[in-house]
């Protein structure tokens, strides 16, 4: 079926969630906003909000406070199937918090280039 | 590039989620392992653990206490990608929690049928 982690695939969406990571910590809300896919169908499921399609998780970036967002990555696993999806799973921690925080995305290759179309975020109880 | 939520599809997805919720809740630990992709890639954030692996996600089913696991599904959205690729999104509450509960999760077409290869579940803050 699909084949698990093609080197030049694994490379391009690793660079995708570098430049997420860097547009998160640096509050690029445009930058967000464009690796994410624009569509209804695009779910964002945040640490404190649940947002149903691109227009409600772009309203949250434009509201959101810039600052505090740094965070130390901990373990990073991006997992490509075939040449056109995509996982991404991350634990992080903020500055000065002991609790452990988890970032997971689904990418997919679109025709503009690859976008998240699912996301989630949470605290571990 | 992908058709979204092509009828048949969606419909074959739906069904797959159906019976997740109904092992999930009755804790049928065996078809609950089935219906993960039986891959070392395969990711879950539980909201309590971090489980990277099917042998991880394994152990922690046969482990988990079988009480208790009841819960009201608030709110559904599956998406279908194209005839391989899906995800679903759901709100719980549990039973006398007042607290809500997320599930994320990614499906994929794989030989054996279709198989989460990403899962996410928190409690939001």
């Amino acid at each position: 079926m699909h084949e698990i982690n093609l080197p030049e695939v694994l490379a391009e969406v690793s660079a995708e969630c570098d430049r997420y990571e860097r547009a998160l910590t640096g509050n690029a809300v445009a930058e967000l906003d464009a690796l994410f896919w624009s569509s209804p169908t695009t779910i964002r499921y945040g640490a404190s909000e649940n947002l149903y399609g691109y227009a409600a998780i772009q309203q949250f970036r434009a509201q959101r406070p810039g600052k505090g967002l740094e965070r130390e990555v901990l373990r990073r696993e991006i997992t490509t199937y075939g040449r056109d999806i995509a996982t991404s799973h991350l634990e992080f921690r903020r500055q000065g918090q002991t609790r452990i925080g988890r970032q997971s995305q689904t990418w997919l290759r679109q025709a503009e280039g690859w976008r998240v179309v699912s996301a989630h975020v949470s605290w571990m109880d």
